[in-house]
């Protein structure tokens, strides 16, 4: 568990597939974790939207300190990932609880998590309250290049959840949707 | 290729794992077709949230007839998938060129893919201009029960895909997280 820095304009390839993330904040009492697969990416910068909202512990401090991390957990993982979705954080310390190691991150004060394939520093630029929606800017992003299990998963929402298979090349069909630093 | 009713209360199950999706949309000239993984769930109801903006051809009929269908291409289809993502509407009938067969919805104009898994009749409820967020609503879905291959691929942003691997169960980690009807 050692991160080295991921080029920004990678960043958004962390998002792009869809899997399930943790969102790590901080607040006066303590740092917080939450699991979620409601994101998307906005813009190749990157930029991200996702949607919580007051139902979540997290979301006071979201909008209250505007910055967080996104944290890449992989298959190994998953069954921590889905028990940080069902606890809240106003009852438990999930760091603690789950055995997950803050580290600090480089520009924002909630921290990375040592255990995730990657992480982006995030800050908040809007609250899109009519739908719930937090836009995101990351700001800085890790990843741990040594991590031998590097295969993500994705929630089907009934409590399964499929993980990473066969990866395939179709860039011959891609003329110019590539971005520049990809 | 026979679609059968999806209950509504699932439909959120087809874009909660993150895939790429096609959007159909209808216009006066033609039916056009687009590829796209920025895509998330909003709420169980359901509804979605997608961006994109004027840069896609599609964006126009989005606007103008609030209304698309989402449909849920797998594996088989990836290489098309990709190929509709690298042309415009603008000169392509999408439809014809890739030998995707439009079969009418039941409630909007746009048509369902009958190649495709499954098929969502969506309305456009919002668009969030300042971060290019199209806010939709499903109302109707539809999936193919007898199609073999049923795999989807997700985009990792640079050309390459990586497609459904082996499906795990964590819903004893879920105590009330697992939403009615699912």
């Amino acid at each position: 568990m050692s991160f080295t820095e991921l080029p920004l304009e990678k960043a958004f390839m962390l998002l792009e597939p869809g899997p399930v993330i943790l969102v790590t904040t901080r607040d006066a009492k303590r740092d917080n974790i939450m699991t979620i697969s409601w994101h998307m990416v906005l813009d190749f910068t990157p930029s991200f939207a996702l949607r919580t909202g007051p139902w979540n512990h997290s979301y006071e401090a979201l909008r209250k300190h505007k910055e967080c991390v996104i944290a890449i957990p992989t298959i190994d993982l998953a069954e921590t990932v889905v028990s940080i979705g069902d606890c809240s954080g106003v009852e438990v310390d999930k760091f603690n609880r789950f055995d997950l190691t803050p580290l600090p991150a480089s520009v924002i004060h909630a921290p990375l998590i040592a255990e995730c394939l990657a992480c982006i520093e995030c800050r908040v630029t809007d609250y899109v309250k009519k739908h719930g929606i937090f836009i995101l800017d990351g700001i800085r992003a890790w990843i741990d290049p040594a991590r031998k299990e590097r295969r993500t998963f994705h929630a089907n929402g009934d409590g399964t959840f499929v993980t990473d298979g066969r990866k395939i090349n179709l860039r011959r069909f891609m003329k110019d949707k590539v971005p520049p630093g990809v």
